[in-house]
Formats: structure tokens, C-alpha cells, sequence
């Protein structure tokens, strides 16, 4: 048997780890790092392992590192370009588990923010324990997501009373009709939907690099704000070579708690 | 100046706490603890403390603990009936703020879950730093939620593939059509609200005191196992006199991922 550790290690600096992560990180073999090409791969590198540094001072970690396989966009559609972007993730996941880990060992992945909320990780692996359970185990430590870093910045909380909340994608939300958000935290939107939303009577609460020395913040109304926010946007992204944000979409209301 | 310091604890065992979690505990001079009476209070106050034991040993720290007032059930509306509890709350909130705290000196909230999901002790003490923002402060740390110990204890994903989230609570998913739930994490359910979803084709994964050493789990079709889990819980809360259980309903698709 061997056994694979999702670790959640927060959306920033190694103060988001939990006790739980860090306890875990002292049981690993071999740390896997699969790293996109672009958008920051050696800085998002580095700042794992600094955590280990941080975390396992003295013990010189094994690391193991590959280039994490590029979603082609002249696929079949979308849903199909995933599919066959997944199947080779996969496969690369089942190869670094079967070159890395002897029998008995333990590896892991640290994730950012939490292995569940949009990470496909803990599905690839799932799926390679469904083709062979007596020989993998998965386990899963949470994490602290972009989405509460935005939140406990702006001191606000998810959900006002007696008021749902979605958890979406920028891709989604600009198919949404705009007069159904309510309350929505979009994720992994690399257009700025949120600027084709003006006269809705939103509020926008943004936040970029969440949890990391440089993170950003800006709120108001979205009408007032939203061009601010996309100079902004673009400012940071061009000094940085890339940007990751996350922001809360809140209608506002008559008598708002 | 004085500052209040909302620090996310997690849904159950110490182990949930993250690094900064655990260095501002060591910055606070008076701890406050308001519990509501019944459903576990003494369980709920000495798990705290428990908390404070392991990561401030020997400091003996003050704690300053009042009854949380109840809601009352015969106002004038479920909204209504809230506001005024509400009211009552942040009153007792500035109270003990005047009375423990010196100029200069910082209090704190241990907050079970994460400060911004469902609880509203940020909103409360964010109106009294509106009244008064050159003498109150407030300060947020993120923490793991209910949520969270459920995907990770389940190894599934919050979302699928272009699929968003809801998180919502037992009373908006009894009003809701059950049609249009595809994805629904529900918290605050008393009454067990996925009972009446029957014939769905929705998945249910349950789990109750999360992240406790007491934890149970149930996963499968809803149709097959809703009847098994209401025994269950009812059987757990006969046991130990209350229940704080959340749940995600996920419709069956084809081809899943």
C-alpha cells in the first residue's frame, strides 16, 4: 500500500497552514510538485518550499518535480479539452507514484487553498484508488481558500441573514443572468467579468495575491469601483507577470444587516 | 484603541488551527465566550478551553464567559424575530467589550468554523466599530469550516467541472425547487430537510460533528441511504443530547467526472 496526502497549505504565506498540515508534512516521503509552465511556476515553487523549510527545518525533504501538462484549446469543446487535459494529468500523477514511492511510503501534494474547492487533484487520484485500492489510499487535509482570505480582509462575512451563497467561476458568471446573483464569490476569472456587470446594484469586495505579502483589496459599489479595480488589475499583473484574484459579487439591499 | 480579534478555530479538535490562528492567541488579553444555553454549551466551552490549554500552556489566560441570548420565536417574523436578537447580542457584545477591556488592550471571539460562514458576531462587531472607529478595531483569522472537514473526510471535491456551488441552510433548501439543486452544501439544517428529496437522482454525503473525535459519515444515492442516515442522527443526538450535521446533495450526471 501506498498513500497519498492532499494537503491543503492555504492561499499564501506558511502562516495559513493548520496544525493538522503540519503535522502531516513531518509523516511524507516524497513531495510532488506539478507546476503549470508561465503564471508564476517558480515563484509558486519557491513558496512551497519555503513552507517546508519553514515546517521541517534540518530535514532536507524529497522533492519530486514535473511540468504539470497544458490544457489544449483546440480540443473538442470544453468539457472535452478538460477531460483529455485531466486523462494526462492523471497518468503523470499514477507515474510519479509508481517511479517516487516505494511500498509502504507516503507522498504528498500540497495544494493551495483547500484540496477541494477547484483542484481536480483529489478526483485524478480518486480515480486511480477506484482502479486499485488495495495498493493506494488517499487522504485529505483542508486548507484555507482564497475565498475566506478575501472575506476575513474585507471583515465580512460569506452570507448576510437568511441568504444563500454561490461559489462560481468567471466562465459562469458571465453566462449568468445578471439579474439572478445575488451573492457570489467568483473564482478563476482571468477576464474581469465583473466589468459587464455595471447597473446591477452590486457591490464588488476584490482581491488579488489573497494571503501573500503583495495581496490587494478593494470594495465599494461596483459601478464607483470597477474601472479602479481593472487599472489596478492590470498594473499588478504586468509588474508581477501574472495575477490570481477572487471577489464577492453582493447585491445590495434595502435594509441590509 | 481597542481590538477585537474574530479567530476562526475550526470545526472541532485543536488540530484545525492554523499557525496564525495559534500566534494571535498568544496577543490577547481577554477571551469572551458566549454560548447560548443547552445543545452542548458546557461541551462547546470547555472544547475552548481545551484550545487555550494547548496553545498557551501555563498562561492561564482570562476568559470572560455570558449567556448568549436566546431568539425569541414570537416576534413578528423570522426576519424580524432575528433583528432583534441580533440587537440584543451586539449590546452585550459592547458591554463586555467596556467592562474587560482596558484602553489599549485586545479581546477575542473563538469562533467555530470560519468568522465569515454563518456566524454573524463579524456583522455585530463590525456595526460597533461604524459607531466608533477611532476606539474599536476588528481584526478577522480565517479558519477551517464544517464544509471543508466534509469534502476532505469524503475526498471529494466542493465542484465539478463548470459546476458551481451553493451553500445554503436546511430552512432555503425546504423552499427551494428540488429541480434546480445540482450542487448544494447545507448547514444549519435541524430538521433534516434532504428526508423530503427522495427521487431525485441527488447523492447525499453527510457528515455530523465534523472534525470531532466523534465524527460520523454517510455517502451514497439519497434515496438508498437518506432513511439510514435519519436513524442515525437521531440516534446520535438521543446519545449526546444534540446534532450539528452538514450535508452535500449532488445530482447523478452522466459521464462523471
Amino acid at each position: 500500500m501506498k498513500t497519498i496526502y492532499l494537503i491543503g497549505i492555504g492561499p499564501g504565506g506558511p502562516e495559513y497552514l493548520t496544525m493538522q498540515a503540519i503535522e502531516t508534512l513531518r509523516l511524507i516521503d516524497c513531495f510532488f510538485m506539478l507546476e503549470k509552465d508561465g503564471r508564476g511556476k517558480d515563484e509558486l515553487i519557491a513558496a512551497r518550499r519555503a513552507i517546508l523549510a519553514r515546517y521541517l527545518p534540518g530535514a532536507n525533504p524529497r522533492v519530486a518535480t514535473r511540468t504539470s501538462p497544458e490544457r489544449r484549446m483546440d480540443a473538442e469543446g470544453y468539457r472535452e479539452g478538460v477531460r483529455q487535459w485531466h486523462a494526462r494529468k492523471r497518468e503523470l500523477i499514477a507515474e510519479m507514484i509508481e517511479q517516487e514511492l516505494a511500498e509502504g511510503q507516503r507522498g504528498a501534494f500540497l495544494i493551495w487553498g483547500d484540496p477541494s474547492l477547484y483542484d481536480q487533484t483529489v478526483s485524478l487520484i480518486s480515480e486511480l484508488v477506484a482502479m486499485a485500492p488495495e495498493q493506494l489510499e488517499l487522504v485529505v487535509i483542508p486548507g484555507i481558500t482564497a475565498v475566506q482570505a478575501l472575506t476575513a480582509a474585507h471583515r465580512i462575512p460569506v452570507n448576510r441573514i437568511g441568504e444563500s451563497i454561490s461559489i462560481t467561476t468567471g466562465r459562469a458568471i458571465a453566462q449568468q443572468d445578471p439579474a439572478s446573483i445575488h451573492n457570489s464569490l467568483v473564482m478563476l476569472d482571468n477576464h474581469a467579468e465583473f466589468q459587464h456587470l455595471a447597473g446591477q446594484d452590486l457591490d464588488l469586495y476584490w482581491g488579488a495575491y489573497l494571503g501573500c505579502a503583495d495581496q490587494a483589496l478593494a470594495a465599494g459599489p461596483l459601478d464607483d469601483i470597477s474601472e479602479a479595480v481593472l487599472a489596478r488589475r492590470e498594473q499588478l499583473r504586468a509588474q508581477k507577470g501574472w495575477i490570481m484574484d477572487t471577489y464577492l459579487l453582493r447585491r445590495r439591499r434595502e435594509g441590509a444587516d
